[in-house]
């Protein structure tokens, strides 16, 4: 039977601020990115977030992020090796520190914003990211974009990687994003964004930017909690993925 | 044969500012507190502060704080113990994060400045502090002021807890220390401390400020890292100790 | 003819965060008091919101807070008259910053929450602010609970004075806030408040929570930017006031 | 009568973290370039150095700087010229704040680290950060690396700019610095700094590393503050200057 894992970012709330409609994503999910405190979710939130991953079965992970809150992590910052190495062990360390305290584990890591583009293109950040993993807990799953430098480094030290998709943005024909800044980069509509997480899911394809189809592997399918439409798109695609079939369930899961 | 701990605050720099003479401290004390972010500590500082503690044997505790860089955790905030909970499991995972990838693990927790003075008087924070102590890895030692809030908090729940004492500080008849505002209270002199350190190992007891004898028991001795005779005053406490055959150690060590 | 302010606290977004219903508040209000970077309101935030009050007419204020993005400003901080005469120098200059560019000025200042509270009984906390205000700019005008510290220390100083008082919030007859923590504390219902606006507006009096009619004099009255109602009983609150021949106009407008 | 400014980057102190030796080098430096607390310089610091340059009549400037203390401003973030701009504006406005209150003014802005790499080669950041000058107070003067693209865009507005050029780091036949990476790229020795600064004062001209000469045009020397030399260079640097006739004073200065 195919299977495919959802993820999406989740405990992004600071303080006062609100953001996300975690509680409705966690009922969709199977996988939750949960910020560590450097773009997002101060250790109140974090607390809370686990607790609501727990209660719902959904594996929770590590959002390893910049340390940039006021950017909400998704400004590139010129960061050595050795820093994303150790605000990498920071971070897992912290959310640790939650899941542990609840009786719980984290299941995976994946860069967020800034940090995961970089990683994806940076070898030598991969490299770091990969080996904090593997010192801190080497049974840590680690997501990152398919085919990117840091899904390599991850293999390279015998990390169980997980290669992620999206459903609602488009791809151009050498399977690169096609950037936000482009008009139709970002799919809106709930049966488009269903109907490429089915062809990925089922096919391993998506069809790019210019009308071709090029392979697509995935283990996961990243849905995004903000906007509007988030928590309908997200419902659509479950629905729509298992109405074909497809089982959703976080890697290694049974 | 009698022993007791010499701690230390250490790992209190941060970014471009260096503070405290680490290296020269680490080979005098028995148990090192390191700054875990929120008052002092960046990433980089508590990676290479875990490495140098580790190399000289010395044990490594999470000194939790207050979240409050600018005020390096001094200044008293209006905090509840849900939020003293969360923070402290934040910390303790962080640091605990860059232990683990070196291959050691963090042997205790001592709540640092404004922290350490609220959880001492009020046992709903002091609470907090224990129980996420307890979550979190019931064999941590529990550091506190001795007779505190703190102390009685973690011994409920069961923790070992280790209670603290000061070579440096005068202390009034009631066994509160004399506050740092009036003249005096703190002793500068590196023989009357070792005299004091000396009193407080052997028999138990300080000199109060009226001349008093009293009761005091420690488990572990507190010495300051600041201040321009941090070093030499921390040396002359050692090999007091050691010439009247005190051995030095962390608690729990062989 | 009868006059009063209506103020708001505004800008209070931060980053990838939003909060408020600026724009819609921005129509209702005289007063715009806005976030300074402390608990709120990022840089960005602060140009923008600056330029939306200008195109409204509304008056704008320096919402001066103690540093804490996390608590929102709202725990209490132990801090020295001279940390609190600094930071509110700052904020202040800061704000006067996008005002000076954007060719405006500012026009008073109002302490935020935890400072807000600690200004109105610490007279020396009080006097820091009244004097950084008083050396920054003497005719910038000091908003403060009416019959608090912060307004005694503003006269005393020769600043004008804003006396502000509650629509949405009951007083005991002593003339303090009821505080929140207790049932019937705020006031949900538009039709309520605006009763109670009136009543302080034409009448210099509220009716407070043991049924006593106590004088409530006010120059402006504060409204909540937060809340599902905040934009609705705001506008009831407006067209209540003026429908009742009270004009709504800033301190020293014409 | 030949003159040149000296100045030196000052206020570099936050919170409990002591950085430079402000008070020796005020007694040296026409110009002093003050931290705004976003790569350092807290309040506190802030108004402390501020009454301090005072004291010596030394002209007081806004040192603006990415926000990230815990880089000190040294890592490249990518941000917009929207935010650039913004943030200079908050800066600016922050250390007005405290020399309106102690009753001087503002002369001089002149960028941090990273900022100041990207603004002297990005003309979209420099024009940012001219135009918040202008707007601020176009009688402020814009310090920038002589040739930069932020003295070009000072230019461009009409702002009064200043070349900056280093009596301690060596030039590359181009006019560029060499590389801090590369070794001698530092000059510590002071006779050597000490020439290199009265061959640009009184010929207007450098020794580059390949051994020609190239014209090095300069209104004002940049002097380190920190580096255990700091002190002796600055003042043999000062001293070998006026003893060659050459007055040091603030730019404007009568």
């Amino acid at each position: 039977m195919t299977r495919i894992d959802l993820n999406c970012d989740l405990g992004e709330s600071f303080g006062a601020w609100r953001m996300g409609e975690d509680s409705a994503l966690l009922d969709v999910v199977s996988s939750a990115n949960l910020a560590c405190g450097f773009h997002a979710g101060d250790f109140m939130t974090m607390l809370q977030t686990v607790a609501a991953a727990m209660e719902r079965g959904v594996a929770i992970g590590a959002h390893v992020s910049l340390p940039d809150l006021q950017g909400f992590g998704r400004r590139e910052i010129r960061v050595t090796p050795a820093e994303v190495h150790a605000m990498t062990l920071y971070q897992l360390g912290a959310l640790h520190g939650f899941a542990r305290a609840a009786g719980t584990r984290l299941s995976h890591v994946k860069p967020h914003g800034a940090l995961y583009n970089m990683a994806a293109r940076d070898r030598a950040l991969a490299d770091a990211i990969a080996a904090a993993v593997c010192q801190f807990d080497p049974r840590l799953r680690l997501f990152g974009l398919g085919g990117s430098a840091l899904v390599d480094a991850g293999a390279a030290l015998g990390l169980v990687v997980v290669a992620e998709a999206f459903a609602d943005r488009r791809y151009r024909a050498d399977g690169t994003l096609q950037p936000r800044s482009e008009a139709g980069a970002v799919i809106d509509d709930a049966e488009l964004a269903t109907a490429q997480a089915l062809q990925i899911a089922l096919n391993g394809a998506v069809t790019a930017t210019d009308g071709s189809t090029i392979g697509m592997h995935a283990d996961t399918l990243c849905l995004h909690g903000d906007g509007v439409h988030a928590v309908r798109l997200a419902r659509s695609l479950r629905s729509g993925l298992e109405a074909a079939g497809v089982r959703i369930a976080a890697p290694g899961e049974a």
